[in-house]
């Protein structure tokens, strides 16, 4: 018995997206109902080199109904993961890197062992999608990107997943980093530069930056934009200006996490934004305790001009949760076994 | 930049003793001083497997006064480990695997990637060491043995580093391990057979057993036998008689987890044993802040004849520190890169 090592690579070729999406779904789905076991994330905190290590364990059963495969399953693991943002000027290294163990339940056996960075971007990618499902209008075919960094590229093809996007505006200061992802995706989309307003107009909008000073007020918005808001994942940091937020829905995926160090921290710290003003947690409108989109079946992805739903601007705030590096893991583990990916490592001297 | 792949040939072959057990009493200093930083241990219970998994995540500081070496260095990482007891029955697997993460704090890169399980067993029977150079009468020369499973071993091979131990008497009802044991060490030691009381008659005693009914008794010790009680991990198991602790200066390696899940676990929900009949920290005689066995010179392992200090028969209770993980990682990963043993693999893609 054998672990097998998935590397950068391997974890992008094996995270088919439309795959990560749903048991990411599933993931959101079992956490509502009390399917998941995710302890609280722990922090290590590294003033000295103004930097943090965050473990992130957690434990899944999916039910054959919460997901697009034929049968339920479940999985566990850790990721262990970063963020120094010294990183990049210091030491030519990534901000944020992680590694994910991924094992069997049943045994604890470390089924897999793979670069969490990669990992992260899609499972972040597959959570937006996952919300854009639920929250977006059904016939949106614009997407805003606001920032065009490593996480911005998962964010577009993911959404492409769930809804036929066409045009695509993308805001970034750094001109390198727009014509990069112009490059990526002119070919599949129609892709240009914008502002963030422009980029707010669209259908659908996705924050990708770590900014303290919000930088996409409520006249940046149209009128039923969609905001995935993925760029906050610590106390101080927001993208959106406090009187949008009020105005809008907002659909957290974790209500700790979220509180402490997602979008809505700094106006949830200040009382600015309550408990009233959360609409609620993304897992219930996925399971269809809450009704997402008006127009958008509450449970699924099928448009349904009757369903009720909200109405206008629509905020997802993601922190990012260990259950979905863990569906992600799953999906990435089982199709690099199917294809013989990977490097089959005896970690634990149980080979023979 | 590469992270390197250390299996359990690699673990066994680069954790030297006495090295470890010098990082270890490094560890047990730092964090006694405050410059370790060590998240509670989170669990993820699953009955219905009868198991479950732990994150152990820690940092280290150790100054160049705190070891051996010449100078002081830091480390971080995570250990994530299980015990699943119905492993061995029904799937031919260890109770116990462990996978550790070994971090360049830094930076956080991934430095390595270790087997946990042999990790687990060198830095146990260190933690056992350094207590046992505190705790045991200087000229010990004869340890007892008590459940002669996998994590026996080590407790003979590290305790011997710090005590001219000659004679072992090990005791197991499964007369197949005991029979291992011998064969593994009757050339280094003059070992045999024993009841567990024969095997407390010895200067020093480690326990190393599951049990939840204690199995040694007042009358099964010496007058000054220090004992290292390493077998509880959780709640509800105990090796040592109630009255044995009582009568016993006890040391813990931490009070949060001892009292929750080390050996004074039982006696201590039930209000047996109070605050009141704990010594101290490892940590805390290791320093110098509080003595440990009289005639060995506070904070070194140098017998001092004048030396005071505790007398008659000692407990460690052991439940086993992240930092103490990260303390034997860090001796594996310097001297395995330093032998050039182990597999690179460019796990984050970093390589090029």
């Amino acid at each position: 018995m054998q672990t097998l090592l998935l590397n950068a690579d391997d974890v992008d070729e094996n995270a088919r997206m439309d795959r990560v999406i749903d048991a990411v779904r599933g993931a959101f789905t079992a956490y509502e109902r009390g399917n998941a076991k995710m302890p609280a994330k722990s922090y290590i905190d590294l003033p000295e080199y103004d930097g943090d290590f965050r473990s992130m364990p957690a434990y899944l059963d999916i039910r054959a109904e919460d997901t697009a495969e034929e049968t339920g399953w479940d999985a566990a693991g850790i990721k262990w993961v970063n963020a120094h943002p010294d990183n990049p000027a210091d030491h030519g290294l990534p901000t944020v890197m992680g590694t994910m163990i991924y094992s069997d339940p049943e045994t604890a056996f470390p089924l897999a062992i793979l670069d969490g960075t990669t990992l992260t971007m899609k499972r972040t990618g597959a959570a937006a999608a996952v919300a854009t499902d639920h929250l977006a209008v059904p016939d949106a075919t614009s997407l805003g990107i606001v920032g065009a960094g490593v996480q911005s590229y998962t964010q577009l093809e993911a959404i492409a997943e769930v809804r036929d996007i066409e045009e695509v505006v993308v805001s970034d200061l750094d001109e390198e980093r727009v014509a990069d992802f112009v490059d990526a995706f002119g070919d599949r989309f129609d892709v240009r530069a914008g502002s963030p307003s422009a980029a707010g107009h669209c259908d659908v909008l996705s924050t990708v930056t770590p900014v303290e000073d919000p930088i996409v007020g409520p006249d940046d918005v149209g009128e039923h934009t969609h905001v995935n808001a993925m760029g906050a994942d610590a106390e101080g940091k927001h993208e959106l200006a406090d009187d949008l937020l009020l105005d809008a829905t907002v659909v957290i995926d974790d209500r700790e996490q979220c509180t402490h160090s997602g979008e809505i921290n700094v106006p949830y710290a200040a009382g600015t934004l309550t408990d009233d003003d959360i609409y609620g947690e993304v897992g219930e409108i996925v399971v269809g305790n809450r009704p997402g989109r008006a127009g958008v079946d509450a449970g699924s992805d099928a448009p349904d001009a009757d369903a009720e739903g909200v109405t206008g601007v629509t905020v997802f705030d993601s922190t990012g949760l260990a259950i979905q590096d863990v569906a992600a893991a799953r999906v990435v583990y089982e199709q690099a076994d199917d294809n013989d990916n990977g490097y089959p490592f005896d970690l634990l001297g149980l080979a023979e």
